[in-house]
């Protein structure tokens, strides 16, 4: 396949992935078995329990038609205590159980001695290749995605994003990263999306409108034209940082994500959960303060600029890194989603 | 039991609780055993399905430090599409799955031909009376609680409100009612609340400061004193009426659940999660719009003071409620909550 | 001058401008004398006093590094009592008091027998084209442009736009139109923005990195090259409507134009106000109510979609109006933003 | 006059007012001439010039019908950067307009060389005791409320107090402050309130209904009755504490104030801006940032309940503070609101 355009002017970092921010993994579980074509996706966010290391973080919603769990206590307190999961919308019930389970076994005291833990679960619907009503995810998928977590991961059709539909053709899993400068602020923007969202006819990759000459293809291709797809579904943008940012300046960063959404022709439809979650690595916040006060670094205000364009170009990257990484897949009732790769083996051809 | 005081102005409906907005229904199922004293209590809206016919609503968050679960979907659409569910902290995943399964079980299309469901799931941490690693609530205790829903049903130390405590005493399920005027402005506004917050230093009953001397009482009875509680542990606030509101005006009534609140003698404690939801019954929203335009009602926005007084005032009576209606309760390593009936008989006494 | 590009896929109303929304107007008043280049622009948003008929309006903040008056209010309200008014950063309260006087003058109850007026003014920092601390706007101007709305405007570099950069070159009023479709659900959606941000190097045209070959010949030009504009000050985005929304769906099409400000190549700088803000003049709200409970029509949710879709594309197409249609600038201290068109007679080199 | 009742449980500091916080000052500029009641208040953050030393801060929008400028930048960027202004609600422009001239007169690079300044002015309508059409405030007066600000300053209906009403009562100006307790963590919290809002019937004094035997008293002096008040017009609490919070934290904090407002009585009227603000002065920001990185200091989180509770209960003593010293007004049209003193020689003949 032909090298992935690349968007906007900042460069990519080495893995060109989330995982160019130091410590962040991600591991996948995946059910790939006729009607049932869904998973889990999880992300680390450094190598320590997130329980007791907790780090600084913000949501934003762009579009709320969705069921993510664990937003609001996150934006209250300003951080993340346990890995970020993804998973199928009907499912997130059980992954929410999954972090609470592993939270009980990881700290006794939970719920008795300190506090309960907030599960943090993203989802999208992947009803069209995936019979979701068979609520197929176990908890034991989450344990199994948890522990596959490393910098070096699979993308495309695969773990959450593997019943995942994105501008009517296969969506799934998407990363990217940029490098905001040299010197002192040379700081990296990784992202990961779960991409399943978009209506085909706007779909632009990288300025051009793609969509057009995509549905023709579509159209020949399937003798029973696929379904369309609405701008609908839902896409979750998680963005990873080693800058030291606090919970406003997160919450700022995320909502650039909007930026990088728009600019591959989505409108954020009304049937999309358009959510970006920020974080930061650069220090941890203890569960048990050992003093009334902590010292703390934050960036100065000023400084945002490159870390805003990042994330905006991060999330489009992500975007189109999903598109030209998933495969095509047929699931439920037969259902088939076409990877981009299958109906343009180059994409360049799209975009003259 | 002395018969509660009354706070405020306006004067309750006929029942004196939420049942009193006509439709409304409370049920609960209930774990009293041993180390667990748990459970779940549900809110019917009205008597059809709410996935078919939605009922306009709106949350508000007074203090973040919880796991509820659809509260963003509820803002974004402003609509509840399920009844109301209350339960335990680390078991909010499971009566999500309960809802989801029930959704299925009445809607074949869900997640298919139609969109998927939205749970709407609140909980507090009831960790020191109950088990909480027990995870003992099941499914099926979602499903005998809905079974239950009437427009008679319990309070106290029952359903969800089993292992709940109030200002460190037993607190649980409360509710209230008042109506606001004569003639076509008479609307009716109803709270359920689960009463689990507060530090009983700061317990204020009807104006008074009723925590000192029920402070001493407790630890003359409790030979090794009570664990104390800080202001936390989560109040939820469930507000119905039959006004004809649409979702801004049902966020600003919610908004009003704080003074209420605060009138208790909390401060919204660090910890707590502190939720306030507001519906109206006037007039339901079909999942299947028949028409492009729906013709609607709304109230005039300068009628909306007797509402919110009427909030206020129904939330404060409905903490009251849950206190002076609960029992005593000895649960999980053998810890006990007293009630403030058993400490005082007579709560007429505390506030001279 | 050759067309502009028409971005998206729906079709333009026979203005291309927010007055195909029928009833709105606009009108000017331009200060372009040596070191002031600045105005006041607005928007009428129909026939009648918006005092006594106010109508359905919600403000999104994309970014709020700004200094608008009016946004609490109209979110806690749901409505627009006053034109809308776009002046320069300094100045927005010379124009409230504008405001004030002019609702004092046709309501002599106000403060009194009424209640007050809530003004609404936007603003962007002309600074570099215009002395901004010789606050050369007074009440008068705010008259003037009111007086001259109407649904036939002139665009580009006047009233609030005459000192206006964006993307480093002239930049100032823009305005566009989509329709949604045919029927019942064909209602027109309008755009008026006043565009002061944007980075030159990252300025998307249609979808073309058209800020490369514009730095070029912008130094080219600029013996001593124009000062470079970072990502920011700011960008208001107003859309009218048609179509029959109440608050919370303003509020969501609202939310729709950082996706059109993104497809520009703008992520929404950090020193950038950027608001949108979306009224629908379907149906008024009276001031003093005659009734208790008021009739009203809303658009199902369901149908949304082509109104985001169009908030989306006319915010893109009102931005790229207000880059070609504005002309070259020299003002306070000799600066000078030069117009797109002076760069590029034919932008459509620009974009191949 | 009787001592005013003490509030809650935690002590005052020595002052027990705002300016128990070092640095923090308060003066007034007050017009008492016939129909014309009414005047400006400042609020001085600390002894420098807060735009080039901004100190971090939060507000919080309780009921939103209100005309306060500057709230929308300073939740974006986290920091105050003007003194604190209070005046009537038709005056905010003029308000708006003295900040300007005042930071351009001190900043010469002001929206040449650096941003522009965000002014940040509250108001209430002081409407039934003052002209406000006239429109009487100037420019002038916030600079003379500027120059008297010291930690010595006078209450009641003075400054932007000096036309509010209260309860139906005389209102204004009000303040008082909490200590948090000993050792390293013992914080001061100070809050200055404008009260202009309740319904008299409603009003609780230290937990007791004093409203209604005040409505008689108050009946019986009016022999034409004085206008009643609804629960409309507005309150603005300012908070300020010298803990060392950051943005986030002080939003969490100026939450609190609802509870303090509740406890009088009040339900949040639906034509009141109840608006909370928060800030620290534990350190400043510098507006030059000399590193990108800078270093802070923030209090733990679970240290935040002391706080939270002096936040609550300084907001209650501060109002009751105003109606306690406030003096019996006459003003515009000879209307007259009456002083809770002069009703109430004693006010612990109304709490029996």
């Amino acid at each position: 396949m032909t090298a992935a355009p690349h968007v906007g002017r900042l460069a990519a970092g080495p893995r060109g992935t989330i995982a160019d921010v130091p410590g962040v993994g991600v591991g996948h579980a995946t059910l790939a078995d006729g009607d049932l074509q869904t998973g889990v996706t999880v992300i680390r966010l450094h190598a320590h329990d997130p329980f007791l290391h907790k780090v600084p973080a913000a949501a934003v919603v762009i579009n709320g038609f969705g069921k993510s769990a664990g937003l609001m206590q996150l934006n209250e307190l300003g951080v993340l205590e346990t890995p970020i999961a993804l998973t199928t919308t009907l499912s997130v019930g059980t992954i929410v159980m999954a972090q609470v389970r592993a939270a009980i076994a990881a700290h006794p005291g939970l719920a008795r001695t300190t506090t309960t833990v907030n599960p943090l679960v993203f989802e999208c619907n992947d009803g069209y290749l995936n019979d979701a009503q068979a609520l197929a995810i176990t908890e034991a998928h989450y344990l199994q995605a948890l522990a596959a977590a490393a910098p070096e991961f699979a993308r495309g059709a695969i773990g959450a994003g593997r019943g995942m539909s994105c501008f009517g053709l296969k969506g799934g899993i998407g990363t990217a990263s940029r490098l905001t400068g040299n010197g002192p602020g040379n700081w990296t923007m990784g992202a990961l999306v779960l991409a399943n969202f978009g209506q085909l006819e706007t779909l632009t990759l990288a300025g051009r409108a793609a969509g057009p000459p995509l549905a023709l293809r579509l159209a020949a291709r399937a003798a029973q034209a696929a379904a369309p797809q609405r701008d609908q579904g839902s896409i979750i943008v998680v963005l990873a940082t080693d800058a030291p940012l606090d919970h406003r300046q997160l919450r700022r960063v995320a909502t650039r994500a909007a930026a990088g959404i728009g600019r591959t022709g989505s409108y954020y439809g009304h049937g999309s959960g358009d959510i970006a979650l920020a974080f930061s690595t650069a220090a941890t916040v203890p569960h048990d303060a050992p003093h009334p006060v902590r010292d703390t670094r934050v960036l100065a205000e000023s400084r945002l600029d490159p870390l805003f364009e990042a994330a905006a170009e991060v999330t489009e990257q992500a975007i189109i890194d999903a598109l030209l990484t998933a495969e095509t897949v047929t699931g439920f009732a037969g259902h088939t989603r076409y990877a981009l790769a299958d109906l343009a083996p180059d994409w360049r051809e799209l975009i003259r």
